[in-house]
């Protein structure tokens, strides 16, 4: 069990590869339009909506990699976990992709109207939620459970930050109805990033069951609060 | 090939069995959720938010059957690809469960305000994502990529409400400051059952790939406009 033939080992290395390559694409397009609604540029969300190419290319090649490593090798416990985990990070890499794009399209809504604040809140959502996916692919590749449940944790401060946006801007709508349209899409951004970071989650949970066969799914590690 | 041990046969069946029933659960929690919103009743909402445990544990409980079947029974071609379906199938179902969770908190909030407006759009979204998702099952067990291709269709007339519901309800909170709130509600509840039509879209192109082997991701059937 412990020795397998180097081809499956070398093929199992390739598609680790692939899902760190498509996890740094889609972090570096939910940096770009981040950058693109701090800096208001439109370039940086024209990026964004044109280069969803490479990480769908992606997508398709990583999901044929284990359908190959599941016919022709037919790998059990671990092995198998880490191909069946691959699957669902592949899935969840491409959602990440396709919100950078949400974000870019809600940004260029944004940024025909005046600015309605400082943005300071959303910039910081959009870099727990990109270490958190850098963490969680980290994690996948490492079989490291101790940083799969730092992920876990990050994603309380992700939510916090969402209902802090969400106040925030409702304050601004109820005050100056001008501001209306562009919270909105503020708000959207904020529930984009949001996302992201539960994206990031299922991967953390997947490697934590990859690892351990311990399903973290549905039993949350801190307790319920009154 | 063509014949297979019955008991393999045995199991997808029970695993289908298991996927339908999730299905059905995922239904009835979005039907309540809506309800609750056009009755303005918060006992069915409270209903949404308790009943997440029978959707969780089938969640578990499919996962195990997938890797049961891989490990033990070491299917190839179509019955790999149905297998490694349902693995994904499962993650979707377990979202629209979380889903009907989040349309029953912004229900809440929703009624806690004078309502803006007749609902007409949102019960007609809930019908469609609804209606998605049963076909999208249907066309998994049945094997039905023509059912499965309907489904990808009905995903626009989802999208196309959801923009409806959007500029309608930007009306109300650009006259009358009080709707912001409430409004805002009924905005995410449309976010939310759009994605749980993309649930269902990513139901039927697994189907289609698992019947097919052809992969119709990224590949949108309609031309684009101009």
């Amino acid at each position: 069990m412990e020795r397998q033939v180097p081809h499956f080992r070398e093929e199992l290395d390739a598609l680790q590869g692939r899902l760190l390559e498509m996890g740094g694409l889609a972090e570096e397009r939910v940096r770009a339009a981040i950058q693109g609604l701090v800096t208001r540029d439109p370039a940086l969300f024209e990026k964004v909506l044109l280069g969803d190419e490479a990480i769908n290319q992606l997508h398709i090649e990583v999901d044929n990699r284990c359908f190959r490593l599941l016919a022709l090798h037919q790998p059990m416990a671990t092995d198998l976990r880490a191909i069946v985990a691959a699957v669902k990070i592949n899935t969840d890499l491409e959602r990440v992709g396709d919100l950078a794009v949400n974000i870019a399209e809600a940004g260029i809504r944004y940024i025909s109207h005046p600015p309605v604040k400082k943005l300071i809140d959303i910039p910081q959502m959009g870099d727990i939620a990109q270490s958190m996916l850098r963490d969680a692919l980290d994690a996948f590749v490492k079989r490291d459970t101790r940083l799969a449940h730092q992920v876990l944790n990050e994603d309380d401060r992700l939510d916090s930050l969402k209902t802090q946006v969400f106040r925030d801007l409702l304050t601004y709508m109820l005050k100056d109805q001008s501001t209306v349209e562009p919270s909105l899409d503020l708000i959207l951004v904020s529930r984009h990033l949001e996302r992201i970071g539960d994206h990031a989650t299922n991967v953390a949970e997947d490697v934590i069951f990859m690892v351990s066969a311990l399903d973290v799914r549905h039993h949350p590690p801190a307790p319920v609060e009154d």
